[in-house]
């Protein structure tokens, strides 16, 4: 069965699939050390441009590593409150880290420099935690994406400041896709210092890679990276799927495609009776109030989330793997139950 | 190029691939909550009997999570100077729990309660660390396996004096099929509490399972396997390979393979000038010691870690593909060096 | 020079100075083996009932104990967002237990159960970190004192949802004097289960104490208590100043003064031009809003604190110390400056 | 009752007292930024010349305070078996820093470059922890005090290396009084980074001192102390008694009288029948091994604590307060149970 519950829910791109398959060869160097891992490797260069690689098996993990690199247990982690690092990571960063992280309030989960400045005071009183990273997610939780000045706004902001950036790629080929500009138009080159490079919601198997540009922060990297138990003995299997979805872009023709579903989903809907599309729909996610008794029987043919239990606001995900007939199929339950 | 390395230098088992092919499926439920984690549950109890099993994504991973269901920051964990959790994972456990290590020396890479003694006198000491867990790997670091009665002695050791035995089973399917019992038999039925159950090194792509009988153990351990992400996403694509291995035995015929591999190729090399045999081959590992001349045009044909710096003491791993053809052909380059 | 900054600012009171005098004879036990520690827990007995009592050099000492003994590394602490545990420890509970801290909003630093409410949602979710812990202060931070209602009513609701109640009691005497009642009826009779007890805000050189009155945390707390490095070797220097501080009630005798040194302060200021008392007046501290311009000249006669910096809300502290000719001194600086 | 059991059953030297009583005056500036306390940092800065000054409640607070300015949790302690941050701190720093301690075997409770060498092939294994600080005791837990050439050696290697040195200077005192040279000439002259320099077991009431020379070491220094919460608001308590410490070389008079009274009780000992001195005697303890059947009643009279429980050695310490006549009168109660 399909749905619109997650794009974790889906499986794997053919494309990604072969690679798993052409790298189940024989014996390979453990660690990363193999000429897979190097093939990914370039590719990210050829990407980014000058990086550190690090593969990670799943979202929390790269960012943990991430913040970890940034952050030492006095200092803090500014965030949006609706951050997966704050509301879905059971409080793994501040548990690994020891860390604490500052939640701002949001109205569409975009972090600004007005919001961060009252954090300035902090800065020297012992008695506070103190201010280190900024951590964005792009897209955002609500299916928002910055623009590129906002994001340059906020790099410049951090770095003026003594902070660094951390971007929360888990869907970067969504908003890139969004955005029209290349990968590194769109954050080393917006000034972003480290990120979470998402794969697993973008036909993975699994796999995110942390990308670190900043200098300072890559030298402590690979053992954070192990002692967080991120660190793959067969790494040729996750590196090799991102070798399938950097070449040819295909990462940009999946996250394009979920886009334009959430696109069509969006057009579709709109101006239906008591619908209304409640968020801007820049990525892959519709967030849509719909009537309170339409929601379990249009649920029991197409799982999705609620995302707001007072408001009835619903959580549409479109997935690489969404069709056009799967969105209109959808719209026709919903019309009909309605 | 095969290699004597790591039986983590190996890729996946055919009919593992089949089962990652087979749950490549369109949608499923995330964290675990789908069909093939269900189908892959029900094998691990019909193995063990009750148990409550949480897939991680490495050793590390799953070691961390045992200990930490285990263990308090003021508690200690006891195990062997070789222990993988000491020597292997970057100080993961101490960093995770916060919790302290106590190796002990030892021959073999066995650990006995006359060892282990002397610690009780720490029990109720403000002071000190308070000894918790008996950490033990089957089979261990140095290719050893436990006895049943060894585990039983050790099990009742640590229960009548407070404490929990888990069981870091990278290796378990050499060891249980060294010892020629049952999995239950060699672990639960023993006294084990909780243990982490190899997948990697047995022909998976990738993927452990902590396994808890303990029923002390298993109210938290959810929450700790969210927290240090080892919770996967698309779980789906873990379970289904535990599934496979779970099914005809599939477990127990890789590691008889490659114990049989071990005990081929300790047989062919005893008694060639020079060379020494140097502990009891278990299970897949073979530790002998060759002349310093020899070790690296051997290695430029088979990969190989020298164990022992000082002494050239070499680890021979054994692989579930590892065929007698590569066996022969090693020994024959030994030979023909020596 | 006497102040309005803070209750720290003071020194030792006499009574308290004497008792330090008389420990300090030939040699005692170490580590709280010795019997001035013994006679102040009979002394902590004789006014909570049965209690666990470990003493502690400073607030945030005594909290992270507290709190080490309810909490797990993904579990929760709901506190104010006032509270002293989040605003003031540069985040020692968190990097020491590696739990999060979930803040509330409220307008006069107390919490209720209708705030707490909705975080009960987070429990069972794996995603989320568990509410385990409600931490208030009494008096809060903005002056204010829970009523024996509102605490017995937090106390229920925490323990009918399964956390516990920690109660940050830096300043409880002053509390428990505006109360009226008894230390006990104020505390442990309520439903508190754990509480750090003030004295280094109350007339000591330092020491504040642990009270532990839930049998389910008392297990584990010496170990806690020693593992963040608050366990005292010369223990008699702390537990001796206890024992004049509860005796003769000089706890009492010091709060009742502060409380209405307060009340005297609040008394003789409010009506003046342009000043609003901004808080209800509860215990030792008044809150109070002044125009900008005196702020300077006034704090160069009498040191204080600005509370809030856009509001300009100041907070004026009495403490065991202050005398009526200092407070009437203050408020004639005032209106000469006004 | 006076005891050779610890110098930290002592109680507080007079001219310590009369600090303490001094400071008692009316209200200070709290957290460190009082007169008295920078009256202690210019002493400080006299004795050992540029050096930043934390003030901490008790030695494990100092110790964790410098190795947190010292370590990132993937890093690791190289110290002696018988160090206290090893033996005697229920685990605070690794649970505190998250970092490993890598205990060395040595007889004399000093470290040597020798022992340290193997622990070098780990620096860049990511698999390992990596040897960040060698941490020694000064004296050491043994009563053996490192030579200057000694100290200077481990400082070399350790700098060579890319590691810092930690000085745990309980008592520090007594060793710098046995070497006959200057503070300075045997701590911050030697190479040590950062050390901490005791007081409660000389003659304070309580109080050490967290010494930093190396600047790299000083920038999150106060984040770390206020975090562990050794930062004390009243702080001028603690400095002060380091004031008096610090005036007429009150440091060196206590250690020089204790230490003699070690060489005094170890002379009129020797050669009693079934007595004999265990290690050297270079400071203010005396390791001896004695017959059983006097041990309970020796200590009867005389407290003090068994070394080992096996051989029955036993551990005299001497204090500042140990008169001739208490030597005396100890080794005639030893003389009539022999």
């Amino acid at each position: 069965m399909k749905s619109f519950a997650s794009d974790n829910y889906s499986g794997i791109h053919p494309e990604i699939f072969k690679a798993i398959q052409r790298a189940n060869n024989l014996h390979e160097i453990s660690y990363g050390d193999d000429t897979f891992t190097a093939e990914a490797n370039q590719l990210f260069e050829k990407e980014f441009g000058k990086v550190t690689v690090l593969y990670t098996f799943n979202g929390t993990g790269a960012n943990v590593t991430c913040l970890k690199c940034c952050t030492l247990p006095f200092q803090a982690v500014v965030c949006s409150e609706f951050a997966h690092i704050l509301a879905d990571e059971c409080g793994a960063p501040t548990q690994s880290i020891g860390c604490s992280l500052l939640p701002l309030k949001t109205a569409d989960g975009k972090l600004t420099p007005e919001m961060i400045k009252p954090l300035l005071g902090r800065i020297g009183n012992v008695h506070n935690t103190q201010p280190r990273v900024i951590s964005i997610s792009q897209s955002t939780e609500l299916g928002t994406v910055y623009s590129i000045a906002e994001l340059k706004a906020l790099c410049d902001f951090a770095h003026a400041n003594g902070m660094y950036v951390h971007l929360d790629g888990a869907r970067i080929s969504n908003a890139v896709a969004a955005l029209g500009v290349s990968m590194k138009a769109a954050t080393v080159d917006c000034g972003v210092d480290i990120m979470s490079f998402g794969g697993t919601k973008n036909g993975l198997m699994m796999g995110e890679a942390v990308l670190i540009f900043n200098e300072e922060l890559k030298t402590n990297a690979p053992y954070f990276h192990k002692q967080i138990a991120q660190l793959f003995s067969k790494n040729r299997f996750i590196a090799t799927q991102f070798t399938a979805l950097l070449t040819d872009n295909l990462w940009l023709r999946m996250a394009t495609h979920a886009n334009q579903m959430a696109q069509l989903l969006a057009k579709e809907v709109n101006g239906l009776p008591g619908v209304k599309i409640n968020r801007s729909v820049d990525a892959n996610a519709v967030f849509v109030i719909i009537p309170e008794k339409v929601i379990q029987p249009l649920r029991a043919q197409y799982p999705f989330y609620e995302w707001d239990a007072e408001t009835h606001e619903q959580r549409w995900m479109c997935s690489f793997d969404t069709t056009e007939e799967e969105v209109i199929g959808f719209v026709k339950a919903l019309r009909e139950l309605l």
